[in-house]
């Protein structure tokens, strides 16, 4: 099945994004033809900075395939690279009502955020539609909180249909992923860039370290036992723990003995097992911005080689050359 | 001086359109770097029919030629044949308010007008505002009541510049028509296609002849003098009768003595001194469907040349590629 999503280059990839979304595009490659991109045009609607644009593109870029995502198996390119996507948006928009654009959340959330309410920021749902049907991608990846933009896709390709009487798109389901774990920040509240609550991948080791350090816990003496629920720290570790040390953890909190402190630093070991290898390898496509470009590029080929057939069938749809 | 305009190919070209726009699109070839547009991605929000956006493009362009706009002069381009623009539509986009799109008279006229509230028309002036900024557009001519798209233009790109602190945009102003006629339709309200009271110019002669010898007048006999003031018939006599009639016109009002019948054989016979050499060239452009296709061609050519550097500016200052 050919499996499509996108990730805004907003800002620095943390645990929460590999925990919640990338770990599953990379098992994901194995079974589907997957397109993944970069979702810079989306970012634009939040990040008003050229440098902070090409910086975090490069992160994300490198991220990606530092992570598991292999552009030799998987689509990967970025989304202004395939500039049909705008040119679907606008024949989309012409099938698509106020009043559904009116009713979604995402708009209403950023906005209560205190984010500028842009046109870019309301028009975000039909760009979306336009990068998944532009692939003609059957299986989307989706939170629950994302569902409504994927039935906001199904709606807006159902209006084309119903509008030209011709079915020329794909309608994608959602690919509700399991194993996604609720990752919690170093705060306690779920991980989330706008908390500021994150624990970076690719960040300086030290800094890292400094921030898992810095996890909330409650105030409990080191010889007594300590509550799970509620622990960001033991949410960590579960996530990261290799299999044999899952016993350990469950010592740890129940018997007493063992300090938040030290529970801290065999989570920062923990991090460095599961993301040291990624993180040389991300180093290394940083270093080689000519060998990043050219996957970028080959990524992009491909991406407008498979949109080609679907933006015919849409040109002659509506009428246009 | 650069000129921009365009005409959506939503219906067919009538007096209207001639005297109103195109005749000095004509003549602001001799003095100015014009760009005209067909403008099929506008027409999309209001026709949603394959075969007549085929066929009023066609007409269209056609038209414009038989006309006088001269591809040797002038840049003849398809909207859609350029892309970018809706690129950098989606660039404005995330610097345009809401608030300023839903201030727009457009989108409020035409749904008032019953027009399906889609997103496409909302979205309508960020398109707008692209297909003049795009050309690097010094005036736009407008009529009185297109004056304040291009205040949204205006106040678009200037939201680009604050936002990103680099002015990249020509400013257009406005090139107020001289010389614009207001033309009455044959139920002697402004001649508008949504009225359906419209001449078309390149219709079948018998049709046309129909058309005019149905102008509404009142029922002043043969032999009395006949009231000028709101007389469609007169108007238009007036618009279209060379300079040494104009005496004839004022005498057959104002002594009495000839009918409103024999007015309008008169008017018609003037229509096709008028359009009979744009007629027979639109039949020979309709004929020769290679010949439009070059031309069309050759024009997207020249404009996807001349907006290159501008969408260099624009990607340079998002940070995007």
């Amino acid at each position: 099945m050919r499996v499509l999503s996108g990730v805004q280059p907003s800002g620095r990839l943390h645990i929460g994004n590999y925990f919640g979304a990338i770990r599953q595009f990379v098992r994901l490659q194995d079974e589907h033809d997957c397109y993944y991109f970069l979702a810079d045009l989306h970012a634009l609607t939040t990040v008003h900075d050229a440098e902070a644009m090409r910086e975090n593109t490069r992160h994300l870029a490198a991220g990606f395939l530092a992570l598991g995502i292999d552009p030799g198996r998987a689509v990967v390119y970025r989304q202004s690279d395939v500039p049909e996507v705008t040119e679907l948006a606008w024949y989309l928009s012409t099938v698509t009502g106020m009043g559904l654009l009116q009713r979604c959340h995402s708009y209403k959330d950023k906005t209560a955020q205190g984010i500028v309410p842009s046109h870019g920021l309301f028009a975000y749902p039909v760009l979306m539609a336009a990068d998944i049907l532009i692939v003609d991608a059957e299986l989307v990846p989706v939170g629950k909180d994302q569902k409504q933009h994927l039935e906001v896709t199904r709606d807006v390709a159902q209006a084309f249909h119903t509008t030209y009487g011709e079915e020329v798109f794909t309608l994608p389901d959602p690919l509700i992923l399991e194993e996604v774990a609720v990752v919690p920040g170093v705060d306690g509240r779920k991980m989330s860039k706008s908390y500021g609550n994150t624990i970076e991948i690719f960040g300086p080791e030290k800094a890292i370290r400094k921030r898992i350090m810095s996890i909330v816990t409650d105030s409990t003496p080191v010889e007594e036992p300590k509550p799970r629920d509620g622990s960001a720290l033991y949410a960590l570790l579960r996530l990261f723990a290799p299999e044999g040390d899952r016993e350990w953890i469950e010592r740890a909190f129940d018997e007493g003995g063992t300090g938040y402190g030290e529970m801290k630093k065999r989570l920062f070991a923990y991090f460095l097992e599961t993301f040291g290898a990624a993180r040389a390898r991300y180093e290394e496509l940083m270093a080689d911005p000519a060998e990043l470009d050219g996957i970028l590029e080959r990524g992009a080929a491909r991406a407008r080689e498979a949109v080609a057939p679907l933006m015919d069938r849409v040109r002659r749809a509506v009428g246009i050359a």
